[in-house]
């Protein structure tokens, strides 16, 4: 008989793993907390955008879905600054047009379970809240939409439960479980940018828009019908902070003087304002993510904070390294398990440094002449030398070597960058013979 | 009518801050998980020993304790290391025979309990576990040991529940709140030296002994029966490591070959070693402390390691600073709490580093001729130039300036002894004007 998995929580990585394992032979039940999002109760109007790239794609080219994404995806090739009066400037990500891809994070959730579902060893359960975890016995519980209760037993289980996992509160009651949960000072809005009235996009629909304001900052994202979706990040407390701002008047007078080039664009900017809930930035990290036959998956083991646009991406790869272990190890689960805490630990720890230490970069360094200068040459080395030097944020987006070697290259890279800017050298970087040498030296 | 405030937890921090409370004429009820230390029901026998120093004692001088504790404890005037094959060094821990005490901590925690039943406005519960806290309304409950429940209501609620605070889980679900704990890869495991066969003291009682073997370690404090509480810190997985001895044979072979010199005086070892649990090491960090009316105190704000013996001292003087800022804010409790937290929240910050790096200190460079030249040198200065230099350590122990300040001139001294050691300047310790220039210009 095959063996059973249960997946405790149905998001993103959830059902992408169901998926993997179901095509392994394993009987896979999934509970999720929240109603089945194909129903229609998913707010497609209001859809999140997530920036999908390369570690993403991978993982959806191995369940053949890559393709068809894309292909309602809006590629984002660079980021594009506006400052404060609504000047541009703008700066590839990659080469050759390399992008990310802004998606529809409800869209893409759906399109899994569509998939998942098309699996008969694949059962999906819906309105069911796990309130229990036995870390020993392999059994959760789950309450049901009508208080009715559900008892499932598993050979293995994973929590794919997010952020607050039911899964990892039973591991926070093991001994000996290292465990933080950090809060950033600041919080999000999520807004909206509308289309022109031809209903066509009102600014580039090919970049990741940023209005960087040193302490705070504004994004925004393309949708496939022509509106952005926009976040605000700014603190709880300050100037400005969302504690002071409690009146239409005030957010339209910090958006004047502070995104003048947006207010005509958001007409509903005061009214989303007040009613779109402060969502909070965290970053968890913990370890073990395997207990007995239990483990951790996505951001129930590992919650970052977006900057970096690597969650989705990051948790997307976990699955692709469970699948393999379970393939190198034949399905030994003591040893796939182990295998798999073991290899993703460091390289999450590395993107969840990373994504925080991004937020500094996008909301303030992106806007001075320093950055943008540092910038352009790093490109020209990508460019120059393209074998030899590759920047950390093409390693971490549009390769899939391990985050933990991008974060190491990405301080190696930062000491090159200084050498040469602050050394004097921007006239040899078509030296060949020298710059090969110094690359070399400097990122050995 | 008096406001009431509730302290949740009758351990040391508990019951010295109930004596606060009380004599600013609060009423003061407080709830204890286990039952009754006074009835005897502690395990006075096994009674594990705890590091008394200034901190400490000054906050036992306020409610009237110090002088009969100081009594009845055993003062250390230094470390005594023991090597491999039983030759001994002294490090004395300051000047003028200042000393760091032993004391029993279920004698001091009776003694405190004692102190508080003094109080009629103060009210004891025992065998009384918090289930429940409410921060909004300041409802704590609790389940008896006969299974029923008791519901409570306070002005103001304190968590002095420890390391696995009940209050704390009450403040995980708020939104935002910053947590972690984290394990060392050593566990702990208490053994015993007993009295020679005179009743006296078998080694140096006035000393804290110190076995240090890089990886591992064993330390003993005096008790006054003439025994000594050993505590053996080794990795968990190792070599060696208590997951690797499985039998009374093993745990000798390592004794004899490891700690020659205490084997002859520890003739329960092997029947301590299978009988006692093997003890965690957890760091807890977590902010705020305070959410309207309920903080958090001692342990439950931040459980340390214990190799700096401070984890005492530091919620001792926390009940010290709670208390000062209720005289200074006239016992406006949104004032006094919110100065409480910012005032503690470094200092616990910095002990609690401090503590995890002594061990690094304790169990492997107290054992170096590099660390014990660079004490020496460090002793010479304290002696040459009290007014000017004081060790980390004596700011730490032996004075009461906020722990933030100590881990700040730890850093300092740490480079003006290196500058001495490795730039030849040990001849010019007794030049007292080159050498004081070089203090000021160092530790500025």
């Amino acid at each position: 008989m095959a063996e059973k998995v249960t997946l405790v929580g149905g998001g993103l990585s959830g059902s992408l793993m169901a998926v993997f394992l179901a095509r392994r032979g394993y009987e896979v039940y999934m509970y999720e907390r929240r109603g089945d999002m194909r129903g229609g109760n998913y707010e497609g109007g209001r859809s999140i955008n997530l920036a999908l790239s390369n570690r993403g794609l991978r993982a959806l080219a191995k369940v053949g879905l890559d393709k068809e994404v894309l292909n309602i995806a809006i590629p984002m090739t660079g980021r594009m600054m506006h400052d404060i009066n609504g000047n541009l400037s703008y700066q590839p990500y990659g080469k050759d047009g390399e992008a990310i891809n802004s998606v529809s994070r409800g869209g893409l959730n759906i399109r899994l379970l569509q998939l998942a579902d098309e699996y008969p060893n694949i059962h999906l359960f819906f309105d069911t809240k796990c309130t229990f975890a036995d870390l020993d016995t392999g059994i959760t519980r789950y309450q049901t939409a009508h208080g009715t209760e559900i008892e499932d037993k598993a050979d293995v289980v994973i929590g794919t439960d997010g952020a607050f996992s039911a899964v990892r509160d039973a591991f926070m009651r093991t001994s000996r479980f290292t465990y933080s949960q950090t809060y950033e000072n600041h919080g999000y809005k999520e807004l909206e940018i509308t289309p022109a009235e031809s209903g066509d996009f009102p600014i580039n629909k090919n970049c990741l828009h940023i209005w960087p304001r040193k302490s705070f900052m504004m994004i925004a994202l393309p949708n496939p019908g022509g509106n952005f979706t926009c976040t605000l990040f700014m603190p709880y407390e300050g100037e400005p902070g969302f504690d002071d701002l409690h009146t239409p008047a005030q957010v339209q007078e910090l958006f004047n003087k502070q995104f003048p080039d947006a207010v005509p664009l958001m007409p509903g900017l005061t009214k989303d304002f007040f009613e779109n809930p402060i969502g909070h930035l965290a970053t968890i990290r913990c370890y073990p993510w395997v207990h007995n036959r239990t483990a951790l998956l996505g951001d129930s083991a590992h919650a970052v904070v977006p900057f970096y646009g690597q969650g989705m991406n990051c948790s997307f790869e976990d699955c692709i390294v469970l699948d393999e272990f379970i393939e190198e190890f034949n399905g030994d689960w003591g040893l796939v398990l182990d295998a798999y805490q073991k290899s993703r630990k460091p390289n999450a720890d590395a993107i969840a440094t990373l994504a925080v230490n991004n937020f500094i970069e996008m909301r303030d360094l992106v806007g001075t002449p320093e950055f943008l200068h540092k910038k352009h040459v790093e490109h020209e080395l990508t460019e120059l030398y393209p074998e030899l030097f590759k920047s950390q944020y093409e390693l971490v987006t549009f390769q899939t070597s391990p985050y933990k070697y991008a974060f190491d290259m990405g301080a190696k890279n930062d000491k090159l960058l200084a050498h040469i800017i602050n050394g004097g050298l921007e006239s040899k970087l078509t030296d060949k013979p020298y710059m090969e040498a110094l690359i070399k030296e400097m990122l050995a």
